[in-house]
């Protein structure tokens, strides 16, 4: 997260604030004095793998520009339960408005990020790279990618402008694999690879003939994974996908796939815990 | 979900729609032809509850105006697995293009709903009512709490600006709890409740005497929880919250609390499983 | 008015400088020559009752960043005629653009807070307060209930969104008051009040016992006001609504409501007279 | 109001009413059943000159297409107390959500158009037209300035963008309001008229000879007005501002002036009575 | 450009960095380390006339706030090849991700002001002014119209909204020009010019008589302009369009007119040459 | 263009209306009477390549949703002078308003496609193509790429997001090309090709061997790009850029690369000729 990326962010981050604060947080409103001024930790509740601190500290400047924000980690650090992981100083009113906001971007992204950094743990040693899909909260793609780079993983494409992936649906419009590889191939730039889907092992020989970049294997067996990365013999890139779980994760990896896309990582992310504990400065 | 939410709710989808389609899907672009038509069935692939569907009509017409979007079961119902939700008509790339952010809605949706009903029904027979709260995906607050009423919960406040908690960050900065009721109250407009979050047993008579409208009881043990019922005698509703689970909610309901708010509803949840199937028309 | 809520507020004055300014304001670009620095004083010309400094401030910042505004009194002061309120030094042409724009806000919301502290003093050492309505411009709600709390009333619900009120329109679906009122709390969540208005004072009773928390005595009498207060009985706030002016609002305190809310604070306001005197610094 | 303005009105009208429902008319949701229809007639409940029908019409159809307006009277008419206005159909939910948002706009439009129809009235039969001001709400610009023509009056310039008007202000950086003129005829495009405000008498003729196109006599009195007239001779068009009333207007037309302004057009206006009574279909 | 005008324009030079950066720099991102910061040289590879050099600098700050812009020449200079223009020094990648849309701007304003600057040339020592039409970028107005400015050239009218200009496209629903001269006389502002286009010599008289302000000779030969000139005898000026090169430009000023629009300004720019070199600091 | 492209260009094709419009066409509206109706031809004035129809129905929708539009020729055809492209019937004042914006956005749009197909004519019988670059108008990225696909090009990269381009910049932050292509190798999806700007034709045995996928060859003469071309042996696709023209394209073309980048498609495009001739219906 650089500052442009954050400078783009601004609208959804905004959205976020809006949908909660709406016409005022009537309770801080009614409850803090202003001008009293407070500081806010916020802590690990568990072992985490952290992600979007720079977030929160944008969150915090949208929501008041008098506000300090000390960041005690790096994005991308595993820590364990009770670790700090920043610092803010400011109005105890702003403070108090922005905490739900910020921590429910922390303790999502963070959620995404452990979970990634479990598969990516599991897949050590092996050649396997784990990679996100699009299966993204709606809005929040940009974060969610994000988080899963903080995690180890490595992104897949960001959306359906900067990457072709022919899937089943796709070829349900096409006579064959192949011929949907050769329309793509007459109509896309030169920078644009093409992706396809196989779901039978004898798909395969015929996709890479035909030109494909890198073959996605669809909801394979561990064995059926092996054959493949036999048959494909190095020609192309595979990956697996569909079906796969912490359990499962490494037998695809050992079976020698290149790339192993997990829609859990983002689809069903478990918030982790993390507090932010406010006092008087 | 009626006219006028979908109509508020546009710039969220269309944003949703935007970071998955940016300046193109260039995968439908290069493979189907101009003009092929395309029938699109939305189905459930294992039993869930329902949510969303008014929504993805929305997506669809967002896309496409030529897109017809037949609905086969109302949001709300809980349906087998294999069941079909909905069925699109329309130009075969639009079906392609709208398909993962359509998903991504439904599936989370869902999700929220499913999970939801599991606790409403563990909690059948009792008076507690199963809420949500603030801890929703950034931009997708709508959403989520409507979800929520899908699945037989109740929505909590909107967010800051639709109802009072005060909770331990505001307490810090006042000598009491009554103390922070009574600046409230003096600020607040006549329509306004306050609740108020307690940790200890020993807070609930001073907090009712002060005026509280609701009192949630904060990590209470479903021991502490009875106790808690029993000293308030009715005199105010009372709410459970913290480290509730689908093992032990039932025994806080039974300890007679009259609402019982669950975090995970919203912020940690499982994308159900939902596929859509496209062919030719 | 804090920075959160400027912060939010945003897009509404930018949309009022854009409606003034346009692609330039050509006026001061072709007469005042680049580089001229100006000091602008911003005084009362009549007593008025202030509100709407900050957002001054806010708007001179988002026209200028090079201004420096110092404000000379607080928001909700009641000053003589020929007060300063304020004073701006920057680049000239930046004074000449804006004032008109901060003037149009200032002499609103000043007019509006004005207007309410004549109410407001009007009920002074009764237990009534002036509260405002949903009739402000549209657009500037946020503004027009902000000025209101300047001139001492109590704002009642932001919009639809914070508050249940049951007006006539909607009582015409339904068999009774009573039963609105018992649909509606079917429905809501437990920090939602019910508000209802009565137009008879047969109602009253009924409509109390159904579990109302307000009642709202819609263009009553000050004498069927006070049968009202003796029927309630304190079970209930009461609200007068309807026909009330400077005149007769003492006669609806003194018959013994807890609210008056007054459409004309802003409604029908009278802009007050305020100046801002430019010259070079 | 053609379809045009109406359409580069929406983000106005959608403010508008996002401020109002915000997330949702909880009122209407819980007390009106889904499904119901209602039929809302429109009325006014005084003596009126009708402005904003069409901008109503945009209104009911941004909340609800599937409501059905029946404009019964046209923009700029003057109608009797107990007119009928407009009829709309559609469902109750929709009808009770949009009323007060649309009546704000009616009401205020209305009053516009009204209190101008006056001042129209009492200067007939002279050459003298009433014009507005920039004093119009923020962010309602357009329909202020709609809502005086509906009444008969003549709009100044819209914003600072589209004619130049010297004021006080200006003159401050200036050795005579001579040499403004100067400057800004030597910086001005072909198609800009200078109008020039005037404090005294004598600087009437220097400013003609500069080549001002429009003179404003800035608070003159009846008598010097009418020496004003004199002096210049029809060389150039005259508008008189300042401390105009509905009590002294005529004495300003009477003295020949082509315009007067007058600000509390729309910076003062009193809200017009107009009912919005709904009823099952 | 003063600092109103760039803060009105932040949303068109956000869209435009937008459509260009998407998601992120994937380049820069994975090419340069975080932390490197570079120096910018922007050159001009040939002579020209500048201008956007303070548009380029609100680029580079909504791009990132820590890159310091130097500007080396002002707005409106005529340099030589290989002119250092300005120097920006910031984090490298910041630097790089800003380039090409900051390139964009400046070579199409330069480009702009450059052919200005040579009709002016040609014209120099005539009283004709050569301005712009409306026949700009879409979405680049302001942009377009500022350069010409800097090229030596008059703005004509911004838009639709301040200026009249009766076309050959209105003439067609009247019976006369003079015709379409008083509806509009009737219905316009005081401070609003009337500019009509006649197309044969014979209107000219009549148009002039009706009271147009300026009148437009559509497609006249410098011939026949001449005529023109003496035709209106200085009674109003005129304005010379169509068919209107660097070729014969200098014909038709020298036949007299005051203003000569010319469309290819700003509808047919060739880009300047302006490169940035990027090193490390 | 389909249907979802022209929905997400809905904001752009609004700004260029606005821009024009602004707040009305004081011309149209005070000459044409309300009611009348007209029919717009609009024709080419010159042989050209036809780019944009889709684009002006949108543009025309946006303004009144009543008027037809009829496109007599699909984008992409090459059509003689005095050909029809396009009728609009509809409210005449409409087509006034809407008139200049659409054609605007035609005479650029075709001017590009114009352009484009004059080069791919010269490179006929080769097997080089003809792509764009990022050089096109701030904001109408889209529509300039989409116009270069009208004429028989190519499109290039989007933007900075969707292919990595390798260019001197960057290279002057790395102590080789093959490092930096290593860098960018280690950090990219697996989706995304590398291209990498060379200087000599000593850098391409390296870039080829440190794994480019594409190689760009800068500023090469013809005879340069052919010994290029040999030592490629076609191991990666070559891509000329910089300094070509329509006089020397062909030899480029001749010498054996694959693609042919010409950044004055966009950057440099002279207006083609369009007329719109509006009469009554």
């Amino acid at each position: 997260m650089n500052r442009i990326d954050l400078q783009l962010l601004r609208d959804t981050l905004l959205a976020a604030l809006r949908e909660d604060i709406g016409p005022g947080d009537i309770t801080s409103r009614s409850t803090i004095p202003t001008g009293l001024r407070g500081v806010a930790r916020i802590m690990a509740k568990q072992a985490l793998t952290v992600s979007g601190l720079p977030i929160a500290g944008e969150v915090i400047r949208l929501v008041d520009r008098d506000c300090d924000f000390l960041v005690l980690v790096s994005d991308g650090t595993t820590v364990p339960d009770r670790s700090a992981l920043a610092e803010i100083r400011g109005p105890a009113c702003s403070l108090l408005t922005a905490e739900r906001t910020l921590l429910n971007l922390l303790q999502r992204m963070s959620g995404i990020a452990t979970l990634t950094r479990r598969y990516v743990d599991r897949v050590q040693g092996t050649k396997a790279r784990i990679v996100d899909t699009r299966k993204t909260a709606p809005g929040l793609r940009a974060l969610d990618k994000y988080a899963v780079t903080c995690g180890g993983g490595m992104n897949h494409r960001t959306g359906l402008f900067d990457g072709v992936l022919i899937k089943n649906n796709h070829l349900a419009f096409h006579v064959s694999p192949v011929d949907s590889i050769r329309a793509a191939r007459s109509q896309l730039g030169h920078l644009v690879k093409i992706e396809i889907e196989v779901h039978h092992l004898d798909d395969l020989p015929n996709v890479i003939e035909a030109g494909a970049d890198v073959v996605l294997l669809d909801n394979f067996t561990p064995d059926q994974t092996r054959q493949a990365v036999e048959l494909a013999g190095g020609r192309v890139p595979l990956e697996s996908s569909g079906g796969i779980t912490l359990e499962n994760v490494r037998q695809y990896a050992e079976a020698g796939v290149d790339y192993i896309s997990i829609g859990a990582l983002t689809h069903s992310v478990p918030a982790v815990d993390i507090h932010m504990r406010i006092a008087p400065e």
